[in-house]
């Protein structure tokens, strides 16, 4: 085992929910999946999420300044494994059922919970931005238990994008 | 059930671990437990966390600006629900196993993994301020899975902390 992917394997234990996050700049929409999702403030009600700026979906974030934050069920790999392709596809937004939310964000509706957000502000982070987010509206779509990002293996190939001058020891 | 419980319940689906972040400043120490808290950036590797600042802990964490954050593993509730306590006790720092990690942080060594940190800048978020904090050393302990924030019931007593005035719907 490398130490990058000893690394990786520590941050493993963090736990991560797998979420659809959708965007849009008027008619323009896309939706990517992140696992770095998380709330940040009860009242008001913020959620943050980080997201990589060279992604097409942060050109529009910035644009449209709302989006929609979709937390998917441990029986939605395939919805995971779709979101998470690179790149600009544009029957993307083809697969699940989109609802326009009050915000203008498109809600996806086959998952657990859509929570309908504008954008607060954002943060400097690393290789990342955080965007920190207001919801306007929670809604909960159906019955069932959250995916976990644990579950996916290496659904997104992260584990080579763990820096190397780290160290990481291993007392166990 | 109240509109507030409601959202309460949809922010459920939000999927948190529960970790114990130590701080110091000097030689004042203390730890809380916290489940607000995710990667934010790979390389360099940042991690974040959410935390009240009206607590005691955020003054030693702005003094200092240092700490560990440890993750708790599915059969440590007892450390979740003790240093989860509120106010200042002397003895919080008893329980556990602590060592110096090389930030002058306390490293909790009865957790999963330890990431050492050094913080790396601040940013407001409502009734929270997110810390973003740079991983110096990440010491993996012992083999097990996280605790997930969602087993530990209402361990904090959250469910009164979110605002009445969000529409939360459900349509399930």
């Amino acid at each position: 085992m490398t130490m990058t992917n000893h690394l990786a394997d520590c941050c493993r234990l963090l736990t991560h929910g797998v979420y659809v996050i959708a965007v849009n700049a008027g008619v323009k929409r896309n939706a990517f999946t992140a696992a770095w999702v998380m709330q940040a403030s009860f009242d008001p009600l913020l959620l943050v999420f980080s997201i990589n700026p060279d992604h097409y979906s942060y050109e529009l974030l910035r644009q449209g300044e709302t989006c929609s934050i979709n937390v998917l069920a441990h029986d939605q790999l395939d919805l995971a494994a779709h979101f998470s392709q690179p790149g600009i596809t544009c029957d993307k937004m083809s697969l699940g059922a989109w609802e326009t939310g009050r915000s203008g964000a498109p809600l996806l509706l086959d998952a657990l919970v859509a929570f309908d957000c504008r954008v607060s502000h954002y943060c400097a982070a690393g290789d990342h931005v955080l965007v920190i987010c207001q919801v306007i509206e929670a809604r909960a779509l159906r019955a069932g238990t959250p995916l976990l990002y644990s579950d996916t293996a290496d659904l997104d190939g992260s584990r080579s994008l763990f820096p190397e001058k780290i160290d990481a020891t291993i007392t166990q």
